[in-house]
């Protein structure tokens, strides 16, 4: 079992990553609450509600079960749930448990933040990809006019991380959640990033993966930590997610993978920072590491010129200039605003790329 | 013109109250903003949009109007006006004016507090009332089940308050704010509270009527400086909302003013105080101010056990009991947790004694 701690501005909580912790769900939660919301997927329900109902015993429980996948992060949801909490009597003296991938945790964080103008939550983050979105408080919900567009800042009172429920995995959700981590060792941790371009995804041992978990989670606790509300370096975190965003939004979420959609993004943003700085980056073991582990490599025929329009409705944007983050090197990142041109030219030479390979 | 200063966790903003000061509303923005969202409602927008307007001349404006009434704080129209800040490319660094009552302010000041996870905030706020609603940061939109159920805690960066607006008033808004005043003087200074029990409110000349909001305001920054989440202290400034949300709920939004419900809530508060805590309360020059300036003192024939249980959806509410705050005395008010037949018998007796007089 492995414990961290995140400060933030109003109070600090514990991530503690173990296997078959969920059981012990208990252990984590310090006060007295009136009512406990579970909320999760129809998916994961199936798989583990039955163990987090049976860890809270005694306490007074509503499960509550949206349809899995992002489609539910919408304002129907939502209200749905506000209407949940008010009519099973939740006051201010009530928890949210969020149980389930990164759409379960930003849509139960996000109900947490506002419901009486927030009470508190704990994420039990079940995949990989969660790893990054159940640390550091960003929750939201989708707009149909862009992803996470509607949200607060508002950090879970612990973080309990059962690694026994991502080894239920399909194979793409675990392509999604490691390329987070190996965006995470790219703007911090060489070492880490080696080890990562060694392994092969699918038969990572849980032990490993704990590790692995650990070395991500940390990166990412200690940059929320000095910069919870991103206005400096927590911006590193969205390296791929400009490109990403917008895939997604094209495509429909759902599609692939945000992960895997990270994935292609980070590919791009290397050769940008290659043709940008000149620096040796990794481009070629990245690329062939992707290819090895089956991750999708395509712009989807996307037209370029609606595809830098969707990157400017990113949150990074500035007097509608897309801002991208770069590596000046491995663990060197910086923000850089790109000009419609620039960015033209670019995604253009890099379609022509993934097209000849 | 007055001006004073509130402290809060992340900032600290002023508010500043004067004749006249809308045209001057640039001063007050201290930042270089990309896009300025003006929300305010149809009525407002006939009589001052356009002087908003002219004074931010040089500033990419877009202005978004609402229907006026409370009908307006709704998800809907939430999520419109998201809609409209997308459609319009607001980013991170734009800013939201909320030109309005408390109606406006608060929808515009969840707009602010959730898009792209928080974005700064004006408050102008044009009605009495709104002197209450536009100091402290609380934000919210009502569900069907209950009023400003879902909000954040979220300051603006300014409050500029131009007296000016507050003149095109009809009566019973002017009742409306009134009785926020006198509740502010209830739960802090009785010189206050002797200054209002003598005035007719429909006749208080305008500088008057600035020395009023100034005291109300401090009073109001006072407790919301000491305690922003309302954990402790803020819960005074509930005096009279229990009932009256309640009320307003079962009798629809909008068919009584929020303060001609509160005025009536605090009434009740007062009786129910005498009761608890045999103090000297004006309950009687306090009924008799309420009958002369014309505010409705009746509880609608509402079923008293179904008034109950909307008052349990109150936010104060916790474990199922309903939470009141009373007055041990003039200045020295406290929270109390009343049973159903406590409350029941209370509520039975007081409609009694309105229905009698």
């Amino acid at each position: 079992m492995n414990e961290l701690n995140v400060d933030t501005s109003t109070h600090s909580y514990s991530i503690t990553i173990g296997d078959g912790i969920r059981h012990r769900l208990k252990d984590f939660i310090t006060k007295k609450y009136s009512s406990i919301l579970v909320i999760t997927d129809d998916h994961v329900a199936s798989l583990y509600l039955d163990d987090i109902i049976h860890a809270l015993k005694g306490e007074r429980i509503i499960p509550a079960t949206i349809p899995s996948g992002e489609g539910s992060k919408s304002i129907e949801y939502y209200y749905k749930l506000q209407t949940i909490a008010m009519e099973n009597q939740l006051d201010r003296q009530s928890l949210i448990i969020a149980l389930g991938g990164g759409v379960v945790g930003d849509l139960a964080g996000f109900v947490a933040a506002t419901f009486m103008r927030g009470i508190d939550y704990i994420q039990v983050p079940t995949t990989i990809l969660a790893h990054d979105s159940s640390v550091g408080g960003k929750v939201a919900i989708n707009h149909e006019l862009g992803k996470n567009m509607i949200g607060n800042f508002y950090p879970p009172q612990a973080v309990v991380y059962d690694v026994h429920t991502v080894r239920s995995l399909p194979e793409h959700e675990i392509r999604s959640g490691y390329a987070e981590l190996i965006k995470e060792a790219f703007i911090r941790d060489e070492s880490f990033l080696k080890e990562l371009l060694s392994i092969n995804v699918q038969d990572v041992p849980n032990n490993q993966l704990i590790k692995h978990l650990y070395s991500g989670i940390q990166i990412k606790a200690d940059i929320v930590e000095k910069d919870e509300k991103e206005s400096s370096i927590r911006q590193f975190l969205n390296l791929g997610h400009t490109l990403a965003h917008a895939l997604e939004a094209e495509l429909g979420y759902g599609k692939i993978t945000h992960g895997e959609a990270v994935a292609i993004g980070i590919l791009f943003a290397l050769q940008v920072s290659e043709d940008k700085f000149k620096p040796s980056l990794p481009y070629s073991a990245f690329y062939h590491w992707l290819k090895r582990n089956g991750y999708p490599l395509s712009l989807f025929n996307v037209e370029i010129k609606h595809l830098i329009k969707l990157m400017k409705l990113d949150k990074k944007a500035t007097y509608k200039q897309v801002q991208m983050v770069l590596l000046r090197n491995i663990a060197d990142p910086v923000v850089v605003e790109l000009s419609d041109k620039e960015l033209e030219f670019a995604l253009q030479s890099f379609k022509k790329e993934l097209n000849a390979t």
